[in-house]
This record gives structure tokens, sequence and C-alpha cells, in this order.
């Protein structure tokens, strides 16, 4: 498997040039961080990324997660790794201080993240799900909750997971069965089976709680009707030790397609005891809390892959002699020149780094909104969380399909060397298929973007978007490049409004093409700028090869906006149209 | 696993509507052949396909192959299948009757060899290879060659395989470094390693014949120092019988994404016995003759997948309760409607649809120009051969990339149980993308396309495709959709023609897009041609399902076409352009 390198350059590129990051925490009033900080963590993310977790990568896969005797066992390595995570601190990045967190924004983490993401997915996904887990209970938990749990999942002795699926309730939750009875010391217990729960279980900490969603016994039907529950697999005594195990058990491990390293598990819930968090019925609202962040967080995963990719192809292209180049000999001294030569090889290589780079673009734009959102006063919070509910849809959706097409350029590249386990790059694709699905289903992205996002609340967030891309055109300097970009942006503005005006089926046939089309145009936009700001680089390679890459994508991505928008209006009715019988002739 | 069922119908439909297949075989004077023979072998194809080796798939993949003491184990019940599979003559399909084969028209087999693709590509894959091996030895081999080993190959009672790759010699050959000594008596010794033999050793037959590329002493250095050898796994004695075992080996069975069940082998040649084919030096012009027919083969593949996760796919939507569709509550009985009514799946499905069934009418539609090429006049031959190289590419390149995408939609249809091994869906992607990679990755194929196939020989290849397109359109009854028809190949055929002029690497840099341009035009014509002709089908559903898919098709996937034509002519220089450090900012 190619070793992973962070790509330092790039990512201090956003954060210093593009973004101003330093300029960016003054103005919120965020005296302790600068641009020296956001150097140190990254080097020291960079360093644990690569030193750590990412040697476990490849091996993790072939010897995945067991189930012996009730318990999980991880692959050899894990949790080590992950003790030594926590040791440093990096598991409390975003945690509130009050519960010992080190209360970092989110443009400092987030390149973290992607690190991990590329480094090792299935030993990231747990420790991800710790922190929704620490959003929810933070903002929804009462006080007892809190004190019991709020410090031990920041700190990451303990862990967190999501249990919302049901065998027959993913998309649509208001189907789910498991059951919640009240006892009388305050407590619930709990019941039901949750499927694709991942970290489960776990053989790296002593304790697991559970977010689970269940119904009260009259709880109305539907969404209106589910509440959520933390449920620890092991009872905290009232001195917060350890006591009694809980009613909590594995069904069985999911035998999956990739992220075989990561335990998603099936669980059993028979009476367990859990407790209340939020308010009776609101399970899903509180659900929603932590959905943006999660989602966007699955969409930094395709991110991570990608650039895993990216990079294994670069250097496998550079080394791999294999005929000559069409345009002439390039390496007479060798037998053959590297296939970073071709023409094609090139073309694969650099859709690679322009949908990849892109995509970094947006996340780190988008985390900085959630900086914004987090620390800006309130009409700038308002707004930044206007943008970012738009955005979410789009990161989720976009960056997760990029992470499967870039994997799978990775492969090609790769030619049949490209499907053997050993190479690494065919487990890319494999991890990178599972962000397509969960956290809603891309196809979800794309209706929540389109129905909810768009088409709701009389256009504020696609305003708000609107806006904030609007600034980001005006500071391009080289004026063909601003006009460029403002053309994206009036083209894709106006497109945005005309479609509030579809019905729900066409908007429903329309959902996926757009997200996709507004993807596009997006990071059109975000390559025209990047490359304005990347001309006052002292880096040569950056002012040049972020040009360079721009005009790629102008040239060669940017027209398949055409092809995505070309139906967004023609309506749902060729898809309505077609009788059952005709889909197989029966 | 959702159950596999040969598309029957629209086998039949295309077979009898569309190609008027009896009506082809009179013309060819074969008269043995007619409708009623083709409709047997469907149903018996079916019948072993269904029963035989679809069960054996999903198994086949966790089990895997493994090497123990030298010899390979395959899963269980894949020898008894292939038994079955030989004792019932289907190896037999295409060998020639001289060597008791039934000699039946590559119309009539390639029906049958998809529903092996969709019931088992691993199972599938050792069979094919035979297949190779025989036309290689048939064209090629001296007489006692083929009295030794063809009617064996063609009965199936030893396979074959074709040992080309070594690893430092994939796309480009004349880097390939494996020995062949003269031994006195007209035999060689041949020395050397290679990679990813399919079927490289197994437990199913006493023998196996080895097609190996390998160098004479004193040849010339690149390709035309190359030459093929026959190598024995078992020397047959003079009397045909089994004798001493050869210095084959096998050195490991690469742990591969998928067709996991399929023996993939590092094979090692020790001073093996083996016997030339066809003259010295010349190895790869024999093996170039099998090229089409086995590029082909893979093509299929990518054709048998779709099929197979369309069918999975469609059965799923059905029955998968979950939310309301957004035109409004299409099930009230039910607590929530089949996803099979949003339209954003029902879009997927006409997509898995109509490219799964747009391949099958260019399969069929090259298989019929192979039964031209074999049974035709001098003429007639001439001309489907040039039809045949020229689509070969599109084929096996076109058909591979679709059977990837297709499959990946069947996961994105299922939600998340997609991901979970035990439903089969997943197993279709990674199966699928090995045949993107082999038999010449579909770079490669692009480029064999637009360099080899199309800028050469003054387009004639070009010419006779073009030749045979416009007499399927010309046959078209109903006006406007001849006219669209006839605007689409002139479209195609006017850009093909501007292509020729272009220099090597700009066509190095477009070739990857004009294989994909000229795939999307040509199953537009062909989707125009099929919807004309299902007019007159007694089946009601074909008669709209043709229609209505066709329709589909026009709309939203052959516009995919004006995106690969954007940038035919606008050269590779911003391919070349970026300098190494540039794709790395080292």
């Amino acid at each position: 498997m190619p070793q992973y390198h962070a790509p330092l350059i790039d990512m201090q590129f956003l954060l210093h040039d593009w973004l101003n990051i330093s300029k960016h925490y003054q103005a919120l009033g965020l005296e302790d961080f600068d641009a020296e900080l956001v150097n140190e963590i990254l080097n020291q993310g960079a360093k644990f990324a690569q030193e750590a977790i990412a040697p476990l990568n490849r091996e993790g896969d072939e010897q995945s997660c067991h189930l012996v005797d009730g318990k999980v066992t991880t692959p050899h390595g894990f949790a080590s790794a992950y003790h030594e995570y926590i040791a440093n601190g990096w598991n409390a990045m975003l945690g509130s201080a009050d519960y010992d967190g080190q209360d970092l924004p989110n443009s400092m983490a987030v390149p973290v993240h992607e690190m991990l993401n590329s480094a090792n997915l299935s030993w990231r996904l747990v420790c991800m799900l710790t922190e929704s887990a620490v959003l929810a209970v933070n903002k929804h938990g009462d006080d007892k909750l809190k004190r019991t749990y709020l410090a031990k999942l920041i700190s990451g002795e303990w862990t967190g997971t999501m249990c919302l699926t049901e065998p027959h309730a993913g998309t649509d939750l208001s189907l789910l069965s498991s059951k919640a009875e009240p006892n009388t010391d305050g407590s619930y217990s709990i019941s039901g089976s949750k499927i694709f729960i991942s970290g489960g279980d776990q053989d790296w900490t002593d304790n697991i709680c559970h977010l689970v969603l269940a119904r009260l016994p009259d709880a109305p039907a539907g969404v209106k009707g589910i509440s959520l529950f933390l449920v620890p697999k092991i009872l905290p005594k009232a001195d917060g030790s350890l006591g009694e195990a809980n009613a909590v058990s594995v069904g069985s491990i999911e035998k999956k397609m990739g992220i075989k390293a990561c335990p998603t598990c099936v669980m059993n819930f028979d009476g367990a005891r859990g407790w209340l968090v939020g308010d009776e019925n609101r399970g899903l609202a509180c659900m929603f809390t932590m959905m943006n962040e999660a989602r966007f967080q699955v969409g930094l995963q395709g991110l991570g892959i990608a650039e895993a990719s990216y990079q294994g192809a670069l250097s496998y292209a550079r080394e791999r002699l294999q005929s000559r180049a069409p345009q002439g000999v390039a390496e007479p001294a060798k037998k053959a020149d590297s296939i970073m030569f071709q023409p094609d090889v090139r073309k694969m290589l650099l859709t690679q780094k322009a949908l990849t780079e892109g995509c970094r673009a947006l996340a780190y734009l988008y985390a900085q909104q959630m900086d914004i959102e987090k620390y800006g006063d309130t009409e700038q919070a308002h707004e930044a969380a206007k943008v970012i509910a738009f955005l979410t849809p789009i990161c989720k959706g976009f960056m997760t399909d990029i992470g499967t097409d870039v994997s799978s350029l990775g492969i090609q590249i790769f030619g049949g060397h490209g499907y053997i386990r050993e190479w690494g790059m065919e487990q890319l694709m494999r991890d990178s298929r599972i962000a397509q699905l969960y956290e809603g289903t891309n196809g979800i992205q794309a209706a929540d973007l389109i129905s909810r996002k768009l088409a709701r609340d009389n256009g504020l967030m696609l305003a708000a978007t609107h806006k904030m891309l609007e600034k980001l055109v005006a500071d391009i300097q080289l004026p063909a490049s601003l006009e460029f970009a403002q053309n994206i942006l009036d083209d894709w503005f106006s497109t945005s409004k005309l479609i509030t005006t579809l019905d729900p089926s066409d908007l429903a046939g329309a959902a996926y093409d757009y997200m996709h089309y507004s993807a596009y145009s997006i990071l059109g936009i975000l390559w025209l700028s990047m490359a304005d700001s990347a001309q006052h680089s002292n880096f040569a390679s950056i002012k040049s090869g972020k040009a360079n890459t721009c005009a790629f994508y102008l040239k060669r991505l940017l027209p398949r906006r055409e092809g995505f928008k070309a139906n967004l209006f023609s309506g749902a009715e060729d898809l309505l149209t077609p009788a059952d019988n005709e889909f197989d002739y029966q």
C-alpha cells in the first residue's frame, strides 16, 4: 500500500492563503488561535495519521472484526492506536472546555479528520461516532446526564454510537418499532434490535454509550413519536465508576463490502436501562442536531479516500514503466517511459486531483462557516447556519460520490495490480462505497437539498449560500476569472430559483441532477477563487499547479454541469410513465 | 442474493424480432439452424445458468480458492457444475465439428455466455479461457498439436489458460522476459513467471493447457521477438493418456477485490516442456487471433453483471416499503409505499435498464457480425471482420464500464443493505471491476479504437461500421425515429472522420472520450431501431416498454454524448503542460 502523506502544502495554502484563517479567528475574537497553532496541529495530526493508523489500514481489512463469546475483537493495533489518540487529546479537539474539551475551531479539526479518513477509515469511524454522541448529549442532555457521560465521551475514555436503523426502518424512521417503557426511577427500559451500528462493540474502552431511538408507550405514530435515549453498555454507579452490565448485546457483526475493520454490529436491547436525551417524542429533532455535522463528516470521508487514492495512483504512475509516450520518447535511458507520460493516465490523475482539491476547498470553506456559526455574533451565526444547512447535503452527497469515482480511477491507473488487495487501491474503493449509503443515502441527500433546503423557507438558505459565494467571487482579482466565476454563480443562482417552482414529483425527479449540477458549479467558483489566490503564493508549484489544475477543471470537468442541468426542468413524467411490467416484460 | 432469471423475453425479442435471426441463418446457408433451435438453446442455457451455477455464486465468493500443497481447490460445487456443463456439451458450442465441437453460430452461443456471466462470473471465467485457447490452437497449431489437444479442450476434458502478463510486462508485452530454449526433440523448455493467470490451476480436470508467451534465444527485442507455446500441466503420452507432471507450478493465488472464486494464479515455469504454436517470433500475432473474441467476451461480462444487478435492484425496489411517494400515496393499504414509486429510484432503475438492454443489443449485433465473418462469402466476411475490429474495443471498454456503473446503482437502490455481502449486490460490483482491467485496460481499448481502428487503414473499419449502422437506420419505419437515428449517425460519422486528422498525443488525449462518445451514439441508434421493431411485437410490455425506455435513453442518457464530444478536438496540451511537481506541490 502506498504510504500516506498528509497533503500539508495544499492544506496550508487553503487555510492561510485562501481562507486567511488568522484574520478569520481575529474577526471572531478567537485570540488564542493563530497560524502557528494551525500549523502545529496540522503537523502533529499528520504525524499521528501517517505513523499510528495508516500502517494498520491494509492489515485491518484482512483481519476484520470478530465476535467471540459475545465480545468484539478489532484488528491488531487498533486499540493501542486509539489509546495513543486519546492520550494525545485528539478526541477532545471539538469538545466543550466545560468538560475538559479543547474547544478548537472546526477549521482546525477538520483537516485532521480528513487525514484520519485518508489513513484508516474503519478506525476513524468509531471516533467520529463518539463526536456525534458528544454533540447530542451536550445539546440535549440534562445536567446529570452531562455530568455522568460528557467528560468521558470527550476524553475518549468511553465511545459513543448512534442506534437508528432497524431492518425495516432505514430512510423511513417513522417505521421504527424499538420500545421504551418508563421505570419508576426516571430511567427507561429499552427493547428492540438495531442494525448497521458502527462501533456497536469494540475492545478499546470499558464502556460504550449508545444513543438509541425508540418509542414510548402511547407515543404518536410516525416520526413524531420517537424519542432518543442514552443506553450505556455498562451501567455507571453513582460515583461514576463502572457497575453492572446493561441488557445490551451484540447480535452479530455485519459482513460488508469494505470498512471491514470497523465493527458494524447488529445490537439487541432487551429491556436495557436508558435515559431520555431531550424531550419525549422529540428524538428525531435531537438527532437532527448532529445530522449536519455527521453528514459533513461522511462527506469528508469521501475526500479522505479520494486523497489517499490519488496519492497511490500518482506514485505508481511515476514508477511504472510501460510503453513509450505517444508524444515522443520521454525517458530514453529507461526500457520504457513511466505511464506518467501517457496523456490518458495524466487525464485520470488530473481528474482525481481537480476533484479532490476542489472538494477539500469546499470542506474547509464549510468548516470556516462552522466556526462562524459557533463563535460569530447572532446574525453571523444565523447566516452561517443557513449556509451550512444548504451545503450539508452537497458535501455529503457529492464528496462521497467523488470518493468512489476517484478511488475507481486510482484502481484503473494501477491496471491489473489495482485489483490485487495487497496494493490497497481496491480497498479504498470498497471503503469509500459505504459513504454513499450511510447517514442517509445520496438520493436522500439530493431530496433534502432540493425539497427541504432549496424549496422551503422562501429560499433563504439558497440566498445565504449565494451571498457567501458572491463575496468569494468579488474577491477574485484577475478580471477574466472574476467574470467566469460570476457567470457560473449567476447561472446557478437563477437556475436554482426557478427550480423552487416545481411540484414535488418533479423536484424528486430532478433532485440528483440538481445536487451534482450545484456541486460542479460551486467547485468551478472555488477553483477560480483558489487559482486566483495562488498567484500570490510563495510556492512556485502552488502558483502554476493551481492555475493549471483550475484550467483543467474548467475545461474537462465543469462541462459535466451541463449534462446535469439538461433535464432539471423536464419533469418526472418519463420516470413515472413506465408500467410495472415494462421493467421486466412480465 | 436475488435469484437470477435469464431475460428470455428480451433475448428472444432481440434475436427474432430485431435481428430476424432465422432469415440471417438462411442467408448464410446455415440450414440446420432456425428459431426453434435458438429457443431451445436459450431455454436450456437458462436452466443450467439458473439452477446449476447461479446458486454457487454467493458462497463461492465467501469460500474463495485455496492453494494446499501446491494444488488449487475451488469452492464447493464448482467442479461438479463444470462436469455437468461439459457433459451437456455447453463447452463445445463453438468448437469445430472436426474435433467434435458443435460449430454453433456465435449468435446462439453469446446469449448463453451472457447468462453464465450473470449467474457466476468466477465460474464462467475458467471456461471462457478454454475457448480462447481453442481458438489459438485451432488457428495456429500444427496437426499434431491439434490432434493431441483440440478435442479435449473443446469437450472440456481439459481446460486452457492464457499466460501473458509478467510483473513488469502488462500493457507493454515488449518487456516480457520468459524464456524458451529449444530441445532436440522439437519441444522447448519454458522458464519464467506469469501473473494474473485465471484458471492457472483448478480441481475440475486432470490436465490444463497453458498458452505461454516467451522469448526464444537470440529473438529480436520487443514484441517482434515473442513466441507462443502450449505448455501442458501434465505431459500427454503418445497415446494421449496422461504421463508425467510438467515443470509447471502455482506460486500463489492472487488475493483480489472480487472474482474470488476464480483461481487467479501466479504460475512458475521451470524449464517446462512446451510446443510452439504458430511461427517463431510471431506469438503476438497468434495471440491477437483470439483478442477480438476474448475482449468481446469480457465486454459480455459487463453486460452479464449489469443484468444481474438490475434484476436484484428491481425485485428489491418492488418489495422494500419505505416512505410515501412524492407524487401521492401509492399503496394506501401498506405502512409505506414501495420505493419503486420514488422518482429517483425509478431513474436509477431505468438507467440500469436502458444501459443493460442497449449493451445487449450491441452484443447480439456484434455476434451476428461474427456469424457473417465465419459463414459469409469472402466479401461479406471481410466487411464483417472490419466491423468486428472496430466494435471490439467499444464492446470491451464501454460494456465493462457500464457493468460497474450499473452494479453500483444496484447497491445504491438497496441502500445500506447493498453494502452487506449476504445480499450479493456488492459482490456484483467487485466482480465487475476486474473487467475494466484485464484483456487490456479500458484505456488501452480506447487507444486501440482511436489509434488503430479509427485512424489507420484510411478509415476502412469506420466506413464498414458506418455502413452496417446505416442499414439499421434505413430500416426504421417511423419517420421521426429514422430522422433522429440518422442525425445521431451523421454526427458520429462526421466527427469520427475529423478525428483521424489529429496527431498521436491529441489522439491519446481524446481516446477515452471518443470511446464513450461513440458508444452512447451507437446505443442511441440501437435504441431507436429496437423501439421501432418492438412496435410489431405481440408482447404488449415489449411494445410499450421498449418505446418508453428508448424515450428515457434519448432524453436522459444520450446527452452524455455531448459531454464526451466537447473536448475531442481541444488537444492534449492541458494534459501535458503540468510540471511533475505540480501534481503534489513538492
